[in-house]
């Protein structure tokens, strides 16, 4: 099996509500269906109008809408390989308010299938409290947040700790991408 | 003197960065202006642009934009007699990059000056390290992050403790506004 089709026949989720920032939804998406996987965008009904989220180029410039496939609530871990969460910092800061957005992530993450994280996103990991004792990077407006809730953090484009890759920005996608296909092709991590 | 003239002669500092919930900006403003207090608006660099910031009604929807007075580089908290933190989630982000707004908001906190926070804003007394101990209340979102600051969490429409005068969103601003007149005429609290 070549590097470009190490994901076919696996299910990835994106995790992700208005406010997400653009190009943290596309890349990523891109690159996981470029290795063969099939993506799901998962989203909760705050910000949701007509069954799409906006998204957003940087903090405050509306971007594009994207069609939701199916809302949190309506799906489990189980239908699923791997998660991707985008950042922009409005997209988080809805789905954590969100219980069921907020159980799905945590039971990826204890399930030890792999994850990967963006910019804003871990605000999301802080929520399921699942960052206690993991090394992790993220936009540098929440690192102060992650500490607090038990997260070593570093500051590198890519982060990989037993599965949860984290970045910190757009700029760190080309690694992070590169990373999630890396991981996702793995599979299940010991959780 | 009558209620309505409790401030004057008080100068008040509403720290914002773009991103600002406009109405949380406003209300703040014209509540302690009514009383007879002088406000100067306060921002950062980041988001700035010919000396503005950028409103937003709501997450994702722009509205005015406001002329910055003054660079928090170029003040002191002995400028002041108190401070006013508005909401927003892209505010505050903003805000808790900037080490000179964060020093600047740690020092009103620790001088024992008034300070009103309310929906998003706390996260930048998050970053200030000025939370632990406090009693306090915020938007949803954030509330994880302020217990593990160190911060007891209410859900009240308005909250005070020894001059740090905290809400949750725009439906609380009459009980904020009234609340922050209030502490601001007593003035500094035993830091």
């Amino acid at each position: 099996m070549s590097s470009s089709t190490s994901l076919t026949g696996k299910k990835i989720a994106i995790l992700a509500a208005t406010g997400v920032e653009q190009v943290e939804l596309i890349r990523p998406r891109d690159a996981v269906r470029e290795a063969g996987a099939d993506t799901v965008l998962v989203s909760v009904e705050d910000g949701m109008h007509d069954g799409r989220i906006q998204a957003m180029n940087g903090d405050i410039e509306p971007a594009d809408t994207f069609s939701v496939d199916r809302m949190v609530g309506d799906v489990s871990v189980d239908d699923f390989d791997a998660l991707i969460l985008p950042g922009g910092a409005v997209n988080p800061d809805k789905l954590r308010q969100d219980e069921r957005a907020v159980a799905f992530v945590r039971a990826f993450v204890t399930s030890g299938k792999p994850v990967g994280a963006i910019c804003h996103a871990p605000w999301t990991l802080i929520e399921a409290d699942v960052v206690r004792g993991r090394t992790v990077t993220s936009w540098p407006s929440l690192r102060t947040d992650l500490r607090n809730a038990g997260a070593t953090v570093v500051d590198e484009e890519v982060v990989t700790d037993n599965g949860l890759v984290t970045s910190r920005k757009p700029d760190d996608l080309p690694a992070f991408c590169a990373k999630i296909v890396e991981e996702f092709t793995e599979g299940p991590h010991r959780a």
